[in-house]
C-alpha cells in the first residue's frame, strides 16, 4: 500500500510531534506548507534557521533570548528588588504581556513531581540561589496545582536558609485550581498578580 | 511593555500561519521547540529543508513526490486506464491509504467557485485531457459540496467532447452531504470506492 513519499511523511511525523497538532492535522499542515513553498515553507524554515542559531537560555533567568543575560536581566527599567519563580519560558512571556510586573524572573524549568521522576536537582533551584543578593521579594507564580504548591514549599525553605529576611509572596488566589500559568487570561493574572500575598 | 524577541515572536508568527493552529498553539509549539533546539527544532527545520529542496509536484498527475512522473503515475501494478480526479493531494494520500483503489490519479488543485473566483482555466482541467489516451474509466472523486459536483459535471462535459467512450464514474452516495474527501474516515471512503456509479 503506497501512501506520501518518505520526504513528506518524516515532514508530517516532526510536524506531529509538536504539541496540539495531531496526525490529520499534520497532514493538513504539510500540505499547506508543500502547496507553496516560496510561500508557506520557506519562511517557516527560515524562522526555524533563526531561532536555532540564535535563541539561547539567558544564564542568569533560563528565559530564552538572543543575548545572555536576557533583555529582561539586563533591562533597565526592571526592578532588581523582586523575582517572580516561574515554571516556564512560557510563563513569562504571558506575565510581560500583562504589564503588571516590573521585576526579574526565575525560570525553574517544571516542578516537582515523584511520579514524573522530578527531584529538586533537575529544577534551576541552585542557580536561583546566588542570585538572591539584594532581593527583597521573591514572588511565587507557579500553578494552584499540588507539585505546583509542593515546589513553592521546597523552594520557599532553601530561600529562607539563605536569608530569612527576603520576603516570600505568592500569586493571590485567583489562579484557578488545577490550572497553569501559561493558560491564564490576563485580567486574572493581573488581578492575582495585585493582590499577591506573604507565604 | 516587553514580549518575546523578535526572533521568537518571529517563529510564533510563522507557527500560527499553519492551518489548524492558534496564536496561542504556536507560542507553545515555540517553546516546545526551543526547550531542546537539538532534539525538536533541528529536525523539523531538517525535514522541512529536505523535503524544500526535493518534495515537486508531478508534471503528469500533480502528486507531491521527490520525482516527476510521480511513484504512483510510474508504478508497474497501477491500472494506467483509470484516473481517478482529485481535489488536492491531501485526497491521493487519503485514497491510498484505503488500498481500495488501484488506478491513477489526476489532481485538479480546486473546484470551480464562483464565489472565490475560481474558473475552469485555475484548475488542472487542461493537462487532465492529453492523458485521455489509452484511459477507459474517470472516477470523479471530489467532495458532495456543491462546488464540487458543479466542477464534476464540467469535467465530465470536457471529458465527453474528446472521447465520448470514456465511462465517468463518480463515488457512491455515502460521502456525507457537505463534506470533503479528505476528512472521510477510510471505511466510508471505500464503500463509497467499491459502489461507483455511472455519471
Amino acid at each position: 500500500m503506497n501512501k506520501a513519499p518518505d520526504a513528506i511523511e518524516n515532514l508530517i511525523k516532526r510536524l506531529s510531534k509538536m504539541p496540539s497538532v495531531g496526525s490529520r492535522s499534520a497532514r493538513r499542515i504539510a500540505l499547506h506548507l508543500l502547496s507553496d513553498k516560496d510561500m508557506n515553507l520557506a519562511p517557516l524554515e527560515q524562522a526555524l534557521s533563526y531561532a536555532k542559531e540564535r535563541v539561547e537560555p539567558c544564564d542568569l533567568c533560563g528565559n530564552l533570548d538572543v543575548r545572555s543575560p536576557c533583555s529582561i536581566c539586563t533591562h533597565a527599567h526592571k526592578d532588581k528588588s523582586k523575582i517572580a519563580l516561574v515554571q516556564s519560558v512560557g510563563d513569562i512571556w504571558t506575565m510581560e504581556r500583562t504589564g503588571f510586573y516590573d521585576g526579574h524572573y526565575h525560570v525553574l524549568g517544571g516542578v516537582l513531581s515523584a511520579l514524573d521522576g522530578i527531584t529538586p536537582d533537575k529544577l534551576r533551584i541552585s542557580s536561583l540561589l546566588p542570585r538572591l543578593e539584594g532581593v527583597t521579594e521573591i514572588i511565587i507564580a507557579l500553578g494552584a496545582t499540588v507539585d505546583g504548591q509542593a515546589t513553592a514549599h521546597y523552594v520557599a525553605e532553601q530561600v529562607r536558609k539563605i536569608n530569612p529576611e527576603i520576603k516570600i509572596t505568592r500569586l493571590a488566589y485567583g489562579v484557578p485550581i488545577g490550572g497553569e500559568v501559561e493558560y491564564l487570561d490576563d485580567s486574572t493574572l493581573a488581578t492575582a498578580m495585585k493582590s499577591r500575598n506573604a507565604f
